[in-house]
């Protein structure tokens, strides 16, 4: 089983994403500066998996800088953890959690955030059943195909994940026919992630290009479509990765269930509809090329929206760690 | 101005595509050997450009074998000339023209398949003036944003081309304000070639990923929708680069025109309805990877459906170098 990110006799141990799908090397992180840089770098990402990393991060930052006899350079160690990836609200968040607590001691601290991640993985469980539950009412056959985007799986959290727990629990349950995972450009992490985690986990998939997504939906290869979210509005509009409204508009086309799953701190309520989300434009070099290959000419301009947002009214229902909110039927996360 | 195949003082000469977007070359090909050659590598590719390449090659072959002292030898050359790719049966009716003539010698074989590229440009010239008006009439914008898949510019036919000369047009009277072209994944031809050719017209433009193209259409981003076709059944319904569908399906739910832009010899009147025709699936490997570069794991599986349908009634209407067909009235090409 894939266990991105936990603690082991005084350090963190990551798996160095930046090495996957070719190389599975496990980080072991011993600095808040070496955190600091391998949260950077991408070694560990997605919402919950960079928490988790932050929460053990305020550990190592106790080790480093005792803070009561060094309380302001504890506060520069805390304080470039928030830093690392200022857009991961949860980042922040988990560090304050794990701060609380510091009173305590390390192994307080340390128990903290043991207990965040033992949160994660028991929300992974959750979603996955839920999901696979709701699919058992949906869909008639009883083996399944199942498409899903992005890597949302046990990289982007602990183990597990969100939208690829559900396919883990449908495997595990021997209802999975063939999951279709895309490989989602620009940043591959379909090709190189999701496939990486199907393979670890024995399960049947074919790996298609993101275009090919809808298509295979319309020629009825497809029984379901499983995303993640970013941000999910009070009115169900969710913000994903680029491509998911496309397989939610060829879902609601040929009547194939839509279906969001994300952790309940994933719902923001202050956010009232899709259209207050700001779309996240990213750098015009992951299109015109990947890694060091160019595929465009020289100087040819890109444009690389990260984001797109599904309106509630193509979801067929969120999945949450705690519920399932069927806005097919009008219901409404917040 | 791009001219992607003639005739030059006893020899074709084509623009080696493999090396694009990097390196402009010119081929000067001498032997029939070596043009069938240059189409297996797709160093000549599009339907029209490959029957202007074989129409040449004829006179080419009537340099190397006369045809009525040495016709076996004359005979073998022209089928190694059909068979370069035998699924273009656009290349085998050109190659069948001109051999239809050789009876008036070199120079009428070489007038013939002259008429042929000539044809050809005049075709692209007409589906862009045809296109470009329809547009007027469509769009109340004076400055228009269109977005495009593939390549369908004059490296596809013999300059202009066929969706991409719609926005050629418009570019040339002043009304393009940005084209988007789609990258098209795997083999990539929007990202190396379509852009490359916006670079030679100077026209203004955005690169996306192929999964940006719906969301950008559901922002309002958009105001016209240009893809070229494979193969139009009767009914309307087409056959194009997987993907296409993706788009037709965000321009309806948003209202865009979605147009698709083909020569008349496109229209297939033996092929009723979309569901008829089969769907080439081409290499995993192109979607593993691209070039030397892999993305997905060594042994991770793929789905590789070269083209989509987008039925006819997503398609605002369908312009030939003849004729506007207004599908969305409840015309049909055949």
């Amino acid at each position: 089983m894939t266990s991105t990110v936990h603690w082991n006799r005084g350090a963190v141990e990551l798996i160095d994403q930046t090495r996957l799908p070719h190389h599975l090397e496990t980080l072991r992180i011993e600095t808040v500066e070496s955190m600091v840089a391998a949260i950077k770098r991408l070694s560990v990402r997605g919402a919950p998996a960079i928490g988790v990393a932050g929460a053990f991060g305020v550990v190592l930052a106790m080790i480093e800088a005792d803070p009561f006899t060094k309380p302001e350079e504890f506060d520069r160690l805390l304080q470039a953890l928030r830093d690392a990836r200022p857009t991961a609200v949860n980042l922040a968040h988990r560090v304050d959690q794990v701060a609380a607590v510091i009173g305590g001691g390390a192994d307080a601290a340390l128990a903290e955030a043991e207990a965040i991640r033992a949160d994660e993985i028991r929300a992974s469980r959750a979603m996955g059943d839920l999901g696979a539950d709701l699919i058992t009412e949906l869909v008639a056959s009883p083996r399944i195909r199942a498409m899903t985007i992005c890597n949302t799986g046990g990289l982007a959290t602990v183990e597990r994940g969100t939208a690829l727990a559900v396919i883990q629990t449908l495997h595990e349950r021997g209802r999975l026919e063939l999951a279709y995972p895309l490989e989602t450009r620009p940043l591959l992490q379909g090709a190189r992630l999701t496939t990486w985690e199907l393979q670890q986990m024995e399960a049947p998939f074919r790996l298609v290009v993101d275009s090919a997504g809808p298509a295979l939906i319309s020629r009825g290869m497809v029984d379901v479509v499983l995303a993640g979210a970013d941000r999910i509005a009070a009115n169900g509009d969710s913000a994903n990765k680029i491509g998911t409204y496309s397989l939610a508009l060829a879902s609601r086309a040929d009547e194939v269930p839509f279906l969001i799953v994300a952790p309940e701190s994933t719902v923001d309520r202050a956010t009232v509809q899709g259209s207050d989300i700001e779309i996240e434009m990213r750098s015009e070099d992951e299109v015109t090329g990947f890694g060091s290959t160019r595929f465009a000419p020289s100087g040819a301009p890109a444009l690389n929206p990260a984001f797109d947002v599904t309106p509630a009214s193509l979801i067929t229902a969120i999945v949450t760690d705690r519920r399932v909110v069927h806005t097919d039927r009008g219901e409404r996360p917040a």
